[in-house]
């Protein structure tokens, strides 16, 4: 349709071709721009309003819905990734896009070449169960175009292996922190670096640790002036904020 | 002290001015390198590290102790910055230096220029309360050398205010958005930029606000992948990561 | 039995038929009016006195005391509605009724003719998870004799969604919003439109969202002025409420 | 200004009165049509969207923002209306418009007629404590323009009250039940009428009320079919939800 | 009105005096029977439904409101007994009554002669500021008719205390437990005894005592099997149910 | 063992058959008086102490174990009860005691004759799934001797269905109240009856019921003064205090 | 009291100069062997029991009650020291004993001399707000008689602080950590160093800390192997339980 | 590496063998001193630093991972040991160490032999259910080289039971107490002994014990002096520190 943005739209009005009652009809979905199709609302304009594509968050929805919308996007030339993958709906889109590059541990699949190179940012974790949600960050800043470094198990209970790493750090643009149980690691990264932290609570732990809610209200409680905080097991957003700091802005 | 720097005491090592056992009892203090003085521990180090000096939490310090920081941190070329001054603490800066810039609903006070300007932040509110905590993001932003653009009163109840606002929203490096009772606004204001938005929960509301828990669940929540969350009324932390964004790294 | 009203109770006594003691007995049940079974207690007034025949909630319940309640109800002249049934119920009651209409999303069967289409509901979800919580609340509706519309997947993150559905939100007589995660949705209906809007918060996120609580939270401190809220997962009563505001007064 | 609408905007674009470029730059403005003043935002456009003028919410303003925005409101025709009003802003809104009703107890103000008289509002309390939310709810109903009952002092703990009431109860096209401690009274109303009962848990109570926690939690809970829930105290809500309610969808 | 009661009400239908529509009409205030008043309903069945008659909750009302029912009452023959009175609530029953027995520490008041003696309530306390508590189900003891006895200091830190005081614990029919901190006591008082233990929780501690909700959780899940609980600092209700038990079913 | 008490053990003292270190060494045992047996701690004193002999909560012990405590408690000529019995429990004591009383819905087992019947216990739920609850308790009172009568489903919904049982209620000396999502039953029941009620919150609900966390406090701030409180569904100890209170005294 | 013990009653049984049931009679208090006095009972046996006197909790006592226990713990040759102690309560212990050792900041007041010193504890401060709570577990510890040191404001964001101050750490045979906000520092201590840690939340911070609620779940889920927690502000406990440690088994 | 530690480092600085800027690179990882390893970080300096080697977590590690750290850590010399084991893990340790000590109640493996015997620590258990919590604090206290004692099945609930047990507490140099439920028993442990206590709270219950909560906000409000608490289930680190306190300071 040649009148799908407002510019078009007023143009017609401008040169008589639409009628004043006929655009006042037309503005809400000239406003919108989306391509409504039969099952999913997929937000194409997102990339020139947000920076990067829609990510589709998998949890919940059928199989088929997740490829019908990578399809989508594919066709409008835009780069798919998607998080919280089950094993069903990672096996349709391997059928649909045999390119697909799959990871596991990280439960994500993405489907189109990522863009230039653009900034970096290291991931660093307490433990090592905390390895799956770095895993999620990690691939968000693939799909995004970062360059990343992986650093693991410095944890707060054995203080010195967190100074010996201090070379890899200050070399980010931004830091993703991923920690369960207490979430302390993130306060102590940050009074050692000149970027901000972006820290992940995990919900990794027992009893008192309440599904990641002692590391969460630990974290937003830092006293380190550089953390902000995402939502327990958030690799993905940790890894997407991180991401936009270290790129600049989109343009 | 000559050795006060890992380096020097490295030389002083290979010089043979000093013996190695009496470099091991120095080596921690030159790791440190914090002026210890009577009462407080000022991290003098701190801008060479994390990009800016030491801000003072004035809350639950002595009007003299807050003074001293000062002091201490003035005769060493770095600006001053204190948040959550009671009305004493601020008569007592004011007296040592008459030059202090006040901002009585920031509760904050700042002595020294700001560097040069870098960067833009614009800080949001979603109501006229969530004013205070604005005005904290936006002395912090100032202390950093942020040029900074505050939009007031533009919660979702009223739903046409922001799209009204959005040219000024692009111009942003980094946002930061102040809100209370559900939180919403920061998904909303997410989904329409293209750069990292801060969200700092208020604790404005009444009944299941909670104190600002609902804002800060709302906002770790938050379906928009670009927001992270600091804690309740935390707008200096807001604008301080928000500011370093903008800025880029320091160096 | 005659009597089994208070009219006619008081009849019998005014015509010497029942004496004052026997009387005095009968008037609990007269007040009640309950059909007592072996079971379960089916309350056959509820039509009269609320509106609508009694709801079965089948979590919990034996199928063969859903079919039994459908049955009494059914003998009553009663259309009959059951919520959260399992295969095992479903199954029974198609045995019992086979004309009865089952929807395996919303997880509930309906049996009996609805009455005349009186009144229009929209319902809106944020997200495609909240899909379930939607069925429930379209059948509980369809079961009132309400006309529905459903506006899927128009979630805060992509802003300009919304607005591209204003026309259809504004036919309507009332509103359901079923949202997860931050649950800001309602918020920002509710400040479009003219009428009520019913929130059902889902348990539809992770992390931070405790199953549900976040988005309550969010819900019951929105700022909209005509946003009230039910229960977590509750598509029934949000269907039920807005059909009731749609048709009016029961009469 | 002349294209403060949508439409006349769009009309001058097609008489060639203004150009595309220009029209896109206005266009937001035109969406949101605003009076933007010094200090204050206000929704001028709400009646014509919502059905009813902005509510001031006057916790955390200034008394001459509250002032401003009813001088603002009266201009355009608009009647006005606060909640949450200290003594200091009650007196100021007093000077300037000597005609307002005030009602200490329910801490608002009203100024200007409200419009006619249409739907019946019955207002319920638990207890003698619960008074000063239902008169909120009340002053709220008679800014609206309903009819409205108060039934006081009705809680479970005397079960015989309740039905002594139903004659009125019965007349209602919408009822509120404000309630503290357990909040089991909306259920019980709720048993027994055919209209939407709004339940607006109160802070009364002690202990384990948590501030009004476990009333707000039993009335979500509520097994009734036909409660809905506001926030703890928020008298004005459902005050507003159940005013709209009566008076059928706003033209 | 001599058809006060249903059964009146009866006989008069059954005498052709009253019309069975009137009769309908009179029938939810002859089940209520409620002395309804000015300002308040008092509840002057309540001695015959359940036993004793209403206790004024004074927390929220007006010392006048205390003051008319505590007439109504009198007037009825009832005793009164108000409890979360104020000094000013206090002083107007005073002046009305002289002969008012009154309990600071209790914040209670009490007028007309308590029953003959029946049964035996010890009260028990973990600590020194356990009193005021302990002190209200005295008097409400006292107003019921019970003998009492008070055991103060026997917590669980001193655990030879409560062992050298079993001989007056054997004494009770029913046994009131008042301990805030861990709320320990009353499981070890239930292991001793064969009465039932009313736990009540104090707001006694600081800290993780979140006002009393670590005691409230302990008692709750006291693994003694004869130990119920009610909320928080309810010193009324647990000797109110330990008097009902002791006296036997009142008649 | 002759000295098993402590007035044998003195006089073996006074006798001179005892010397006194020796008796001071014997003196814990004596006065324990416990059966230490290798794998368990029965307490066969219990009955002398509190009126009944011990339970057995079997969750959480091997089959093995409850059977081992059967068997001590039988040869003591006590009679045995167990509750949360899983079914492989429930065989291993149906082999051992092929006479045993087993109840599915309750999870309970019983051995060995109960006492004389005495006292009257009315078990009130309020919906059909607070069955198992409900019948926990009736279990137990069994065993205790207690006559029973069980009121299902008269839930506050259908406000009329509990009036017509009041006679039924009236005969108890103390009533048992099994109700989840908001758990205003027993606040309704404790204003019609002149006997102790002991509230059960059970775990019937969803979404913010959170477990039964509604129903305890709503039941905790019950405005009727006859509740008390349990653990959610603890229908063991709510059958064991209303019994305990029914029965009188155990001497 | 000549039988004032175990072994003196026992002797007078077998000398025959007590009968046996008075003997039964007597044994209770001479088990508690509590000095029972007027207002108090002040546990005089406790430093044979647990190796200390007992510590008055002065919080809700009368400042004559706080006397009294002194008076009677120094007749009986105990050295005495309370905690939360008000103004009017340090004034009344200064009249009667002149030689009170007072500490205004942590709010304690001890008399008499404490024993010889032994064992060394150190204390450590997060922040200067942390300094009440530290100065509380100092004051303990001096009663106790153990060595102190006080290492303060070495919190996580300033990292290179702590090992600075390693030397004095490793001098401990027990530490205290005193942490308000996330409570990352006994986390950090822990994995330095070789003896016990005893983390002590502080209810310094604001918004999400809650109350030290943040801080307490950190220090629980601390995944340093060493460290153990007490109640939010504890320091007298955390000072307490160091002592023992630090001092060995008291004799 | 020859300049594994600092002061060969030094010294080959000061020998001239390595250069100041070469040896400012390697300070971090002298510093650290880790033997950092493909997959795993083993901290092989801790038994120097902490007093005992690093205990493996082994919940949510691979079974190889567990492995891997165990050879490496017995190739240095060092005894290990693991908690919260799998099966699958410890067959796979079985597999390479045949001389493995398993306790599968305890879930953990132990492989070297212990340090020789040194202090006493008793595991105290409320009832049956605690046993796994305390099997592995036995483990762990095997593993230290500590004498242990384990006193089961002594709940409040039976009050008696605990003193006949007072002999074997009074030996112990530091007591491990679990308990689920209310939590009460640490409380009165810690009132009859001179030792600290170390309180494991346990998930042992059901209903309002949510999970262990009941039972850790008991043990923390604890009125005994000398009970500290570790996490819900934290059978481990209530042994390490019992050992740790039992053993006095390592060496």
């Amino acid at each position: 349709m040649t009148s799908s943005t407002l510019e078009s739209l007023l143009a017609d009005v401008a040169g008589g071709r639409i009628a004043v009652p006929e655009a006042l009809a037309q503005l809400p979905s000239a406003v919108s721009g989306s391509a409504l199709t039969a099952e999913a609302t997929v937000d194409l304009d997102r990339a020139r309003r947000c920076g990067f594509p829609e990510v589709v968050f998998a949890q919940g929805k059928t199989a088929a819905a997740v490829v019908e919308i990578f399809e989508r996007q594919h066709a409008s030339g835009q780069r798919c990734f998607a998080t919280r993958v089950s094993d069903e709906q990672a096996a349709a889109v391997r059928v649909r896009f045999p390119e697909v590059l799959e990871n596991p541990v990280a439960r994500t699949v993405r489907v189109g070449a990522p863009p230039d190179i653009q900034g970096t940012v290291v991931v660093v974790t307490a433990g090592t169960s905390d390895r799956p949600v770095a895993e999620e960050a990690l691939e968000t800043l693939h799909w995004m175009g970062c360059e990343t470094d992986l650093v693991v198990d410095v944890g707060v209970a054995g203080p010195h292996r967190l100074p010996a790493q201090l070379k890899r750090l200050e070399r980010a643009d931004a830091i993703v922190v991923a920690a369960g149980m207490e979430g302390a690691l993130p306060s102590v990264v940050g009074g050692w670096v000149a970027c901000p932290v972006i820290a992940v609570p995990t919900s990794v732990g027992y009893g008192a640790s309440f599904g990641g809610l002692a590391a969460l209200l630990g974290m937003l409680n830092s006293c380190a002036s550089n953390v902000t905080v995402v939502n327990i097991d958030a690799g993905f957003k940790a890894g997407y904020v991180a991401g936009m700091i270290a790129r600049g802005r989109a343009t």
